[in-house]
């Protein structure tokens, strides 16, 4: 692999945006109910004031707050009861001294009145005579009107991932209709002679297409869609017509690579006969990870990952992860945790090494164990919880040390 | 609210299951393609081994190791080169004493041989003799057959989450089908003669739907189906009907209930009217949340929750989805994290407290901050992170202590 003019991964990240910075990822309206885990495609200003209406806080009259000023449980302050707001009406009343009026919680205050005295610390001497037993401070039990949102206020920011708790907010601006970023489509090439899909018989020395497979739930769980899928033998021309196909309806071609090194060849001979800036990444100082390739090919960013499933998920990752959440802005909090290593591992000098992890807990800590193994094992895929970074520059790391985890 | 006879949260949880320890989530097989995310209803026995055939792992020749050895630069080893196995090819080659077959990454490693020696480490002297600069040990450069898995080997087990990492396991086992628990069907009713839905006018003292939303949206990431949606007012009757149109088609029914206090009674009565167990907890140790309601009607698990967006959130979390995934025996890793608490805290007595965190970056160090707020505010939603729980027993946070925050 010495003919590879391998960069580093900042490098790597750099040229890919640097080529696709006038590319843009379309937007489209959606029904809120179907918006969880989609990517806001705007900024979401508020056309109202959240509440619309001084909103009580809890179950109490509506009173002149002064007016409570000085009671206690022995020297009760006097009102007189003029009525009763129910939830979702709007209140005729026009509080003045020595007045009061019930409103349960949610309920809108009266004009006229500034504090929200709760019925706790209240009793009746008749239907209309009120005892409060308790000093209120002003504004005490209400939200004012805008107090949450205000007109005109950004509520949500582009590039947010819409969770449940985002989804709250819209619907409390009433807005039932939300922009976001068209899914990011992408088609899956797997190549290699020795290749074979699911539902063909494995004959012996084949192997299964994992990659594709691997590749399509980590596009799903990104939040983007698989256009296409193909198996394609080493063969330039085959590659190539694919690779063409694939460039015409989708943003994305990733092309799961065989392990040979004839078949990266082919790769990077199809990326560069295409229109476009050809191979600008030709290997890239990652464990695992090295035979990258990105490229562009009729104005389509076409990615060469490498044929093993462990590297071809930290390049997923590391690459095409980092360039849709770079281009839609996702500003969301990366899942990840601190963990103490459980065992000591080498670095790889001048090179940036991902291992994955399994987490254990014990007395209130979290404890890293590595998940190794020979290359190619993919058991060893099903235990992991998340992986560790080594930077190129380090020396490794020391077994009790406490290191981020970044969760699969 | 002194009328409840309030649980704390284990207790609640202890009974939900117990009542529903008989109910059964049914199970269906999916495309592997489709299967992301969801939770894998059977252990998963290898009826293979992988891999099929000793495999190997660099680009190389086959050997006899024991004939390399004290091979060095000085002083090569000599082996006659008898021909090569393509990628995807059976061998038809039985290894004899002094004879090395090329193999490619990947590749089945002939009969006879028990060892690969890395292309490198070699040179050949002409088309058919091969100098051997290294000495290798026993199988090494080689996964033997069944190494990864073996026939007869649980590879995943039952409730575990399909992860892209789990679908490579799949995958290598040939398995394009997978069974995995059906979707939980659930039934979100709102009530409150004050909701009204995003699609209608707001009117002065009313207020938008949002709990429908939240749920719905909490019930998509859980991995549910939401079969059916309404608003009811305040209506015994009305409420009735439409719990009982609710039992009929979906596992779980959620009541989202409006903030006054008649409402909830409603809620218990309607729920004591069907068929079954009735109202089981009503009133829980938790702070928000206390008025939470569960109950059996029909066979069906239905919730009271709290009308309050953030305490529906939590009871949700605390309770619906405990009972989930313990119903799926889910075994995938609660995403959590450990922070400095950025605040002093004051517990409840005899309540445990969930409090909403924004998390912040500095130097390294992960730190907390609390959403607080006015209870109604739903901008705070927007910003949360994840949240902290405080057990009923504890006196408080301390500003600089260090806790787990759960993530959203």
């Amino acid at each position: 692999m010495d003919f590879f003019n391998v960069v580093s991964v900042e490098e790597a990240r750099r040229r890919v945006m640097n080529v696709f910075k006038d590319y843009t990822f379309e937007r489209e309206a959606i029904s809120l109910l179907e918006s969880t885990n989609r990517i806001l495609g705007e900024d979401i200003v508020s056309q109202i004031d959240v509440p619309e209406f001084n909103r009580s806080t809890v179950d109490g009259y509506a009173i002149k707050s002064k007016e409570s000023h000085g009671a206690s449980e022995s020297m009760p302050s006097l009102f007189n009861i003029i009525g009763e707001v129910h939830m979702g009406e709007i209140s005729k009343y026009n509080i003045k001294s020595g007045e009061a009026v019930y409103v349960p919680t949610g309920g809108m205050v009266p004009e006229g009145a500034d504090g929200m005295v709760m019925v706790e610390n209240t009793e009746k001497l008749d239907e209309s005579t009120l005892m409060v037993y308790k000093s209120i401070s002003f504004n005490e039990n209400i939200i004012l009107k805008g107090d949450d949102i205000k007109i005109g206020e950004i509520a949500l920011k582009r590039g947010r991932r819409i969770t449940p708790e985002a989804i709250g907010v819209l619907a409390a601006l009433g807005i039932s209709q939300v922009k976001v970023y068209k899914k990011p489509r992408f088609y899956i090439i797997s190549t290699g002679d020795e290749i074979i899909d699911l539902d063909e018989k494995l004959e012996m020395g084949k192997i299964r297409d994992i990659n594709s497979y691997t590749l399509y739930s980590l596009i799903t769980r990104l939040g983007g869609e698989v256009v296409g899928r193909s198996i394609v033998r080493d063969d330039y021309e085959l590659l190539r017509a694919k690779v063409e196909k694939a460039t015409a309806i989708s943003d994305i071609v990733l092309i799961s690579g065989g392990s040979s090194v004839g078949t990266r060849d082919y790769t990077a001979q199809v990326i560069d006969s295409f229109n476009g800036k050809g191979v600008f990444v030709h290997g890239m100082s990652i464990k695992p990870g090295k035979p990258t390739i990105a490229g562009e090919g009729e104005g389509k960013l076409i990615f060469g990952l490498p044929g093993h499933p462990v590297s071809s998920i930290i390049v997923f990752k590391v690459l095409v992860e980092y360039y849709i959440r770079q281009k839609m802005g996702i500003i969301d909090f990366t899942p990840k945790t601190k963990a103490v290593m459980d065992f000591n591992f080498p670095s790889s000098p001048g090179r940036e090494t991902y291992q994955m992890v399994k987490l254990k807990e014990k007395d209130g800590k979290l404890y890293a164990t590595p998940n190794f193994g020979e290359s190619g094992m993919i058991t060893l895929l099903a235990d992991a919880d998340g992986y560790i970074v080594m930077k190129s520059y380090e020396e490794g790391i020391y077994k009790g040390e406490e290191r981020e985890v970044y969760l699969l």
